[in-house]
């Protein structure tokens, strides 16, 4: 389909009525590190929102699900440098901090998505963040986006923010996003967090049609370390201002809205991945030929897991064995004796497996291959159509010493 | 049951009636290290075996699988350097290799046991095992237990061992068994390898129930990397030749087999475990108050297999955040809110959670404890009687270097 889709500029404030800003208001020491960040829309917006599936949630993602249970919010508040999970207090801190930022922006606490990321089980001190909620709000702009993306930042080593405009029945459109990935001052959790924005016209019931769906093959497919975080949140809110007809149904304005908010998902994605705590390479894992999508997810995924896979790459060592491995564990019902496996990056690509067993291939082409950021791990498991990508990084020293440092 | 066990000397040689030796064949380039072991029985045995899960298998597996159809053998050839893995020309390697040792012992090739473990997906060169195994079996001896267990060696820093000494009937019945853990000089899977003898008198079926049962509570709850390899076994042999009467079904001779089995897999689990690549620390995670024994296992083994968790002891952090998340995305159900956390090590114990929450803690005493060199997470469900422990290692700088390093 084509719907004129561009990059722009402007994060989460792409898209027409939504301010953002970013403070660093106390909660951690450093001060030149945000750590408060909010996001306001002019009108009330659709909302939707997908969670972590860990059974030890953070108290913000209950207080998230019953404040949008309506299926509208008007702002997101975030704050770093502490989770507010596995504390006795967590949902009561997480409705006042809520309650706070009602105030200041006049509006109900019952429309504002709340999220938090950082330590886990160290209560949450609500007194930087309530001296902070007001001159948070005052500042809030439409240039704010890259102070908003800075606020929910822990370990990651770039701000991640990307905006789209499209097309939808004539009308041009918007959406933007920012996203933390994984990694703390005092390491804890991967708390993968999402907040998009676009002034598309569409149902909550959509919205979260779209956000669910498209979540499958996006966020749900990328793996730093295998370990599913406590406050992990991808929340969206749509504000109608972009004027096209609203979305209610499924057609062709909602795959032009869905295909908007892939290329949002992908994009992000690629940069969680890319920066992964300790990453020096982003991985991406295209596994096709499956005879079913089930299939396709599970051998891509198990791939992009692999401990041993993540540090091959990182020695740039094209050790197809552990791919085969990998696809031989993750549960999928394959014919070994068909996997094909190739190494691919801007420097060329390179076959090292076909029928299940090795090749002879260069070597040092291979390693000039792997030498490269952005590493492309393909599979072909030639017993049908279906495919899938997952996205990862590998395993660095590093990882390990952001992940082994003493908290205090 | 009091079943007199006391460890004793000798490996898989303590048991009456076996010899076994281990040489440098040429398979590694590394002369001082032994790549070549064989195990040999003077009567036929008894022979059980567990096998890797993963779908590609190497191609001892295959041939040994075969070679055991019928429960009995005589003889354990295996080499490291090479796994003989996704290889066309596996399977007729494999049987060759048998052969030579056939023919060198003066048994049938049909009564041998073959394992190998190394890089996977490069031809295994057979001229140097054929030119080998003449002096191999020259050597077999009744001290040569050592011997075989360097030769099953990759980057194990320490060669496991143990036997033990029991008694069933009133007769004195003998166990022991060598390990190889998880590395290579060529770093690919780590493929666990174990051989056990013993000569108690056992069926075939009563010795593969045991194993087969033993195993879900040792061998299958160990977790180095979350790698499951390509040629993981375990396999038995038991020749009868302590002169108790056949085990022939359940009953207290077999219970008493059991505990011998069961300590001496016990052993070579957290020597494994605590030798894992790069490992400065063995883990033992134990699970207890589950309401039944998958929600026990599932849990041990989430926290032992967490990235971060292993991260964390790496440092000495008694981070019990970490393990609660684990827990939470174990797939167990489970209720948080019952959850209590402790650490124990030869320093004493301290506890850092409670009811799901964090309860105060002395940082130093809790560093103490964890920086010893053997470590207890200790998990209680608080919702019935079941316990399952698991054990792993921590995540370090050498997992990364022994896993990074490119393959030649």
């Amino acid at each position: 389909m084509d719907i004129n889709m561009k990059l722009i500029e402007g994060g989460v404030c792409a898209a027409k009525g939504f301010k953002a800003n970013g403070i660093h208001c106390g909660i951690r020491k450093n001060r030149t590190k945000k750590d408060l960040s909010l996001i306001l829309s002019e009108l009330p917006a659709s909302a939707a929102a997908v969670y972590t599936t860990n059974l030890v949630k953070g108290a913000p993602i209950e207080v998230t699900k019953k404040h949008i249970s309506n299926g509208y919010a008007r702002a997101i508040i975030c704050n770093s440098g502490n989770a507010n999970t596995c504390n006795a207090d967590g949902i009561e801190i997480a409705e006042k901090m809520s309650e706070c930022a009602a105030v200041a922006l006049g509006i109900s606490s019952d429309d504002i998505v709340i999220a938090s990321t950082g330590v886990i089980g160290q209560p949450l001190d609500l007194t930087p963040i309530s001296a902070g909620i007001p001159s948070l709000a005052e500042g809030l702009s439409e240039n704010g986006s890259a102070a908003a993306a800075e606020g929910i930042m822990t370990t990651d080593t770039v701000k991640k923010e990307i905006a789209l405009e499209f097309s939808i029945g004539g009308r041009l459109c918007r959406i933007g996003g920012i996203a933390k990935g994984s990694g703390m001052i005092h390491p804890n959790m991967a708390t993968m967090l999402v907040f998009i924005t676009t002034d598309v016209s569409i149902s909550p019931a959509m919205l979260q049609k779209a956000l669910s769906s498209d979540i499958a093959d996006t966020f749900n497919m990328i793996s730093i370390d295998g370990d599913t975080s406590t406050n992990d949140m991808v929340a969206v809110l749509a504000n109608g201002m972009a004027g096209n007809s609203e979305i209610v149904s499924e057609g062709s304005d909602f795959e032009a809205f869905m295909e908007a908010l892939n290329t949002v998902n992908i994009h992000l994605c690629r940069m969680i991945a890319g920066d992964g705590e300790g990453a020096t390479k982003l991985l991406e894992c295209r596994a096709t030929g499956a005879k079913d999508i089930k299939t396709a997810k599970a051998v891509a995924k198990s791939v992009i897991c692999s401990s041993l896979v993540k540090a091959a790459m990182f020695g740039s060592d094209a050790n197809w064995g552990r791919v085969l491995c990998a696809i031989g564990y993750s549960g999928a019902d394959v014919d070994v004796r068909k996997i094909g496996v190739s190494f691919k990056s801007s420097k060329g690509l390179i076959t090292v497996c076909e029928n299940g067993a090795g090749i002879p291939f260069s070597e040092e082409k291979a390693k000039e291959i792997l030498l490269e950021k952005e590493i492309e791990i393909l599979i072909s498991l030639g017993q049908g159509n279906y495919c899938s990508t997952a996205w990862g990084c590998d395993l660095t020293y590093d990882y390990v010493k952001i992940n082994g440092d003493y908290r205090t």
